[in-house]
């Protein structure tokens, strides 16, 4: 038998898998492919791989047998059971130091499980994160690899050659030990969760506040494609609010369900900051909006008992560009936030799970070939780059400028959208987080009197004010009422 | 020997035990009372119980020895390990058919185990929410019973004797199988949480942008408390706002560090909603904010940096009556909210663990006793009584119109608090939920749009607007650039 040829392999011929195929053998990568249903394995052979580097595989033995050492194996299946299977298919026939990188969108705990179990078995495992939807796999892809380090230098080529570039730089890094690369997809797809529910309330405010027609909406977001907000998802939604339904040449988006699904990584982010006791309150919203969304039927009831202010007929809004100019500064400013939240959710994590992570290279890797994608990214890299230790990325001059610059647009858009019934929870979470972070005070202190009055939980003296009824450090529990007693709630929590 | 006397144990002898013992000795009960460290047995029987119908046991045996059969026996201590601790000490000492009371903060899915483990040993397990601090619990808790329904007729006459008295009906009755009954808790704190966030808003608001002292902000607490926010939280924060430091007759309050904590049964909530897919907006951001509040030392630093909008030297307020008022009226909408959508969870919550709950009853539960107990709650006993299958909250006539009444103070509340930069997170999501609540169509349409582009995840046509290329029920996609494939993203989410 002559010497294997496969430079990598990859395991699951859904639109995701064939793209990144196709990517790689363009890279000049040789590739085994391999699928459950193997028939399919055939079809893609004998259609989109065909004359391609592409090596078919009707069996995990073939597939295996076909790769160079260490081998090099790409999972991408649904997340979850199959990925354990797939792996549990693969170790007899692989040997040490072989390499399996899971490329789904796996929960990052499970990462950080499988990356122990094969540690033990001297299989190096990388958990990566993959984004770019189609597209993006077929032409270059944002990679987030993390998982066993003795791993990247073998995959380092292959990823860096077929991720997106962004000025030059690929789209891909190593992110840190086990489920770290999952663990920042994760946050990605949290942070994408956020971007889209930020455009929709733009949307909603244009075309139930303005008044606006799709055409009208799409030159809207092609004008703001040009500026700060210039991104992947603004020039989509221009695409979008530009397409018209081939039946009757009206707008496809307005007969489209106006119901989401929220059961994925949104989720988990939400929850994941929830956990780490971050206040990661855009992607919280942007979530409970698609749960909300659901909720179409009882909605629809809701629409015809419940009352509050709404636009009929004519738009009241007199200055159009104002209007506009306002909304995308409620955007934009909006976005700051959500994006400062995600890295300080990324802080806590790595204090968290012990990871070493690289705010510049996560940015960089989310600047190009992901969801996510923009202009914004690039001035979010250059700001870790300029200074690595920034605390927060609202304390960067070029962020906190653009906030300042953007507040009064956002605060009139907030208020437009009061008074005249739209809901915009992005926009206003967004608004409240900066009015509370930047807050030295916060009425906590009620909430802290309130614990000790009902449930003795004791309260500490604010700097500054201390003395010898109130004294630093000390855990003080008052007697608010002179009828508790003086035991302090230190087992129990009512 | 002779016969045991003893009705029920309790082990746990913190302030809530304590308690919750001197309680039911009060209403003719026999208590044998046990705490792991014995010396605090001796000392409260020398003192509190002295006198009383209470005996105490220096170890586990002699507490079962005690008891009359079956033997009821509350754990009184720290949620998690602990609770599994004593079951397991007590377990060689009971026999079948008695009775073990988890009364601490225990999470539901800890008491579906227990439920579970307990039943194939026939014993009857019981988990059940205990509110109202240690006032409560001295004069009167809400208890919220669930487990094994076998128990509750060998309970039902303690309990309820003990709980809190509402217009003569006790707050107090079975709520369902397994973990019901601490996750009808669970959801009560969560919504504590919210109350209490609602009040710290409307504080900062008469103290930042109203300029109140804080003996008028105790004034307008006092006057609140006499309509319809007329509640226990309500009527404590107003003497919260009297207290004044002995050692210099200041208000305590302000002397207090505003950082909360918020590891417990608020983020649980949070959590099971997101699970569960159920938008309780008010709850997540209430945890958040108490999230943001720890982060002190960073607000202190972004207060230096971070511009906008505040209120220096004289209030802006010129009408101080009518920003009350309003100001009571977005407490009460937004608090309307929160109730409608802590009871969307729970009716979600019956579905999917396959719970009968009961709304009036747990409305009830909750209307004495406990922390959250108010008049309101009478009102949504009613409502839940005279409308059993009532769909949502704010379908009833009373909270509709209340609702529909309280709007125009929300929204100007809302208003002021945007234009002068103070935080209302809780107010404002409240607002978005409502406004997307009774918003037939939500701008989700384009967040399927998008999803539909960049990741071929397909969409559902809008009823009526269906035609030959959008069919009814059909998952439907779009080729929106005319490059990608006809694949739809059936098995794997980017």
């Amino acid at each position: 038998m002559s010497a294997p040829t496969g430079d990598i392999g990859l395991i699951g011929l859904a639109v995701m898998g064939q793209n990144l195929i196709l990517n790689a053998a363009d890279n000049g990568f040789t590739v085994v492919a391999y699928n459950r249903t193997v028939s399919k394995v055939d079809e893609f052979l004998d259609n989109e791989a065909k004359g391609k580097s592409i090596i078919g595989a009707h069996s995990i033995e073939e597939l295996c047998a076909n790769l160079k050492r260490p081998r090099r194996i790409i999972i991408l299946v649904k997340a979850g059971a199959p990925v354990d299977a797939f792996i549990d298919q693969l170790l007899p026939h692989l040997e040490k130091g072989d390499i399996i990188i899971d490329g789904g969108n796996s929960h990052f705990p499970d990462s950080n499980r499988r990356f122990e179990e094969l540690k033990k078995k001297d299989i190096l495992f990388v958990g990566s994160g993959v984004s770019g939807g189609e597209e993006g796999a077929r032409y270059g892809p944002s990679l987030m690899p993390g998982g066993h380090p003795d791993a990247w230098p073998h995959i380092k080529d292959i990823f860096q050659s077929i991720a997106a570039k962004s000025d030059g730089e690929p789209c891909c890094d190593w992110v840190g030990d086990a489920g770290a690369g999952h663990y920042v997809k994760m946050v990605h797809n949290g942070i994408e969760y956020g971007d889209m529910q930020l455009i929709c309330e733009a949307y909603d405010l244009l075309k139930r506040v303005g008044k606006f027609t799709n055409k009208e909406i799409g030159d809207v977001f092609a004008q703001w494609n040009k500026g700060v907000l210039d991104s992947f998802l603004i020039e989509i939604t221009r695409d979008i609010l530009y397409y018209n339904d081939p039946t009757d040449g009206k707008p496809l988006l307005e007969k489209i369900l106006d119901t989401a699904g929220q059961k994925g990584t949104g989720k988990w982010t939400a929850i994941n900051a929830l956990d780490l006791g971050m206040p990661v309150t855009l992607i919280g919203e942007a979530v409970f909006a698609r749960c909300l969304s659901a909720l179409k039927d009882e909605r629809v009831r809701a629409s015809t008992l419940l009352e509050g202010p709404s636009v009929e007929g004519e738009s009241p809004i007199t200055d159009r560009k104002k209007f506009v100019d306002d909304l995308e500064q409620a955007l934009y400013a909006s976005k700051i936030i959500s994006y400062a939240q995600g890295f300080m959710l990324i802080r806590e994590a790595a204090k968290e799970y012990n990871w070493k992570l690289n705010n510049p290279a996560i940015a960089l890797m989310w600047r190009g070939g992901c969801i996510i994608r923009s202009v914004f990214l690039g001035e979010i890299t250059s700001a870790y780059r300029e200074t690595p230790d920034l605390e927060n990325l609202l304390f960067h001059p070029f962020f906190k400028d653009a906030i300042t610059n953007a507040q009064k647009g956002w605060r009139s858009t907030i208020g437009k959208a009061v008074e005249f019934g739209v809901p915009v929870p992005a926009f206003t979470t967004a608004l409240s987080f900066y009015d509370g972070y930047r807050s030295a005070q916060l009425p906590a202190n009620l909430l802290q009197a309130q614990r000790d009055y009902f449930g003795a939980h004791t309260f500490k003296v604010l700097p500054g004010q201390e003395n010898d009824f109130l004294k630093k450090d000390d855990w003080i529990h008052v007697n608010w009422t002179g009828r508790g007693g003086k035991i302090s709630a230190s087992t129990y929590d009512a």
